[in-house]
């Protein structure tokens, strides 16, 4: 990925991508609690096998067509495409850690005999990174755009243009009973998931993330950790996303999201920060120093550790604990920027070469603590 | 024990005491893992019932000829004298954290109905606090020399003036075959303890520890907590004492203990230390500095935290890591004054009130931090 393939790869390598994200940006709607806003678009090509029914002649074809849409109807500043059969595993595990491609695309169809070589690719919108389209992972199209804060609306309104733009250069299979066809029956219909990365230190830390958890699951929504299916909530980080696609509209899903379910979310979790500030002072201080302590001492840091302390740092710094203690002066940028940064796969970028896992600890700890120390 | 008692109490209230014990003073031979050394005599009055068989009467009796004497054979350049029974708890918890007298000792007989009031006292030698004499605690007296580093034979010198002393005014009960009799069957003939304090967070982390127990009750020592018989080995503290006084000299129990069995554990945990700082530097390092950041960082901490925290900083300071990462510039006094200083009644003593157990992890965690970051 670091040269232009003869594949067809357009040769922007993840070296170059923005050291902040879109959805790291700390901007926008309720970014105290809120990161980001998803939306996803599941599309099928008419006339292309779904990807479980087609032969890997079959899915280059569907590749191909989908590359010369993509890259000829101006979706964004610069669209980079990554032929991911032909990358390595650093920068595919780099995409999926950056939530451009999913682990699945990462690792290929079912991750059987080959799935490497499977052809499958992901289009990125460059410079911020608010574009991502994963062609040949469960459904033909992935189509993904991201927006820092809540704003659902603005991410929808973004990715139905992005949309229109592909659908007049590609049929997709449409069935006016069930609406957009795709390989799972729980996206037919929009085709659409919504989903935004929430923050919760202060419920976790009150005790009252699992009533959340229960009330979300209740209202058909789906919580999950950082890394999306099977992943822990480390870092205190939760996606919240719509489960159900068919027989409700996109203004309906998005409504309820945006100006009903999240806003309730987000003053709960404010709420119980300004409880632990008020009511139980001594002991968040204690947490969130605790974790300075760590990121600005220790040696050897694993991820989630690292994860766990940054959390509690970007709650210090959100309620003034860090500051008013004397902590550091540190922005929620580059504690952002830093949960992304402490990531295997970034961390290797980040020193410029592979390392194994204990030497990922050492080189973790050493790159925290240089840019907190810095900071403070 | 604030103003002079009229039941006999001499004033000297523990506010008085010496800062730095000689306990902890940190010198004397190997004093990088061995704190200190102490050397107790089980003594019993003839003519007087044992402790087990007296009546409270006869206790009372026993306290004032054993006062009369101590206070006038000029045993330190002023002794301290305090009736157990008239003290407020705080003072003898805080005894006992000085190692000044046992729990036992504390709480009074057996701690049955009345034991608060069970007439026993305590004489120390100021102002180093090297001795200190039990009155009524198992026997009718136990004295007690410490000093600092492996210094046994100091200790013994200093203990058998003192005995002689003692017994010019008073007469043991002593009997020619079986040697200084005793309440418990342990303790007759010489009835001499011999007993090293032992840092030893080198064997810890390198997982030898284990080892050495084994070892030491192989020889027939036992090896027990900072706080003795059922305590655990907070700070990484053991305290090390032969356990038969019964057919072996004063003079070879002493050779045994002072150049042959703790030297051997010196070395052991020296070679530890070196072993840690060369072959496994990134991880004692971690752990060094993850104490240092927590100590200089939480709000909230517990005695057994502290202490954890203490034990890492002064192996940090005596392997040089703490200096060599910058972490700090604290001296090894100030380290063991702290290993007191945090104990629960000694921090009540700094504070100057009473506090419930969550106030003082509050004002362990400022007074920590205001002594490590005063010296950073």
């Amino acid at each position: 990925m670091t040269k232009p393939k003869p594949d067809g790869s357009n040769g922007e390598g993840p070296a170059a991508f923005n050291p902040l994200p879109e959805w790291l940006r700390n901007e926008g709607e309720a970014a105290d609690v809120v990161l980001s806003s998803r939306v996803r678009l599941a599309r099928n090509l008419a006339g292309h096998l779904f990807i479980v029914k087609a032969t890997r002649k079959d899915r280059q074809r569907t590749l191909e067509v989908c590359r010369d849409t993509i890259l000829h109807c101006s979706l964004a500043p610069h669209i980079a495409w990554y032929d991911l059969h032909a990358a390595n595993p650093a920068d595919r595990t780099l995409l999926v850690e950056r939530h451009l491609i999913s682990k699945q695309l990462a690792k290929g169809r079912a991750g059987g005999p080959g799935a490497a070589e499977d052809p499958r690719a992901v289009a990125i919108g460059l410079p911020d990174e608010r574009l991502s389209i994963m062609v040949n992972e469960e459904d033909h199209l992935r189509i993904q755009t991201v927006r820092s804060g809540l704003s659902l609306a603005a991410a929808w309104k973004e990715i139905d243009a992005v949309d229109d733009r592909i659908e007049a250069g590609l049929e997709y299979a449409f069935s006016p009973r069930f609406g957009y066809l795709t390989a799972c029956p729980t996206n037919v219909g929009t085709g659409l998931r919504m989903s935004v990365m929430l923050h919760l230190p202060g419920l976790r830390l009150t005790g009252d993330i699992d009533k959340v958890k229960r009330a979300a699951a209740d209202m058909g929504l789906a919580v999950r950790g950082f890394y999306g299916e099977g992943s822990d909530a480390v870092g205190d980080l939760y996606q919240l996303s719509n489960q159900t696609t068919l027989g409700k509209s996109e203004a309906s899903i998005l409504h309820d999201m945006e100006h009903e379910i999240v806003p309730r979310i987000v003053e709960y979790e404010r709420l119980s920060r300004r409880e632990l500030i008020t009511r139980r002072r001594v002991g968040v201080e204690d947490q969130v120093m605790r974790a300075w302590g760590l990121l600005t001492h220790a040696r050897l840091l694993t991820t989630d550790e690292a994860m766990g302390a940054l959390s509690l740092a970007r709650l210090g710094i959100l309620t003034g604990i860090l500051k008013a203690t004397g902590g550091a002066a540190i922005d929620v940028r580059t504690v952002n920027q830093l949960i992304l940064l402490v990531q295997p796969a970034h961390l290797q970028r980040v020193v410029g070469r592979e390392l194994d896992q204990e030497q990922r600890r050492v080189a973790r700890a050493t790159f925290v603590r240089g840019r907190v120390c810095t900071a403070s």
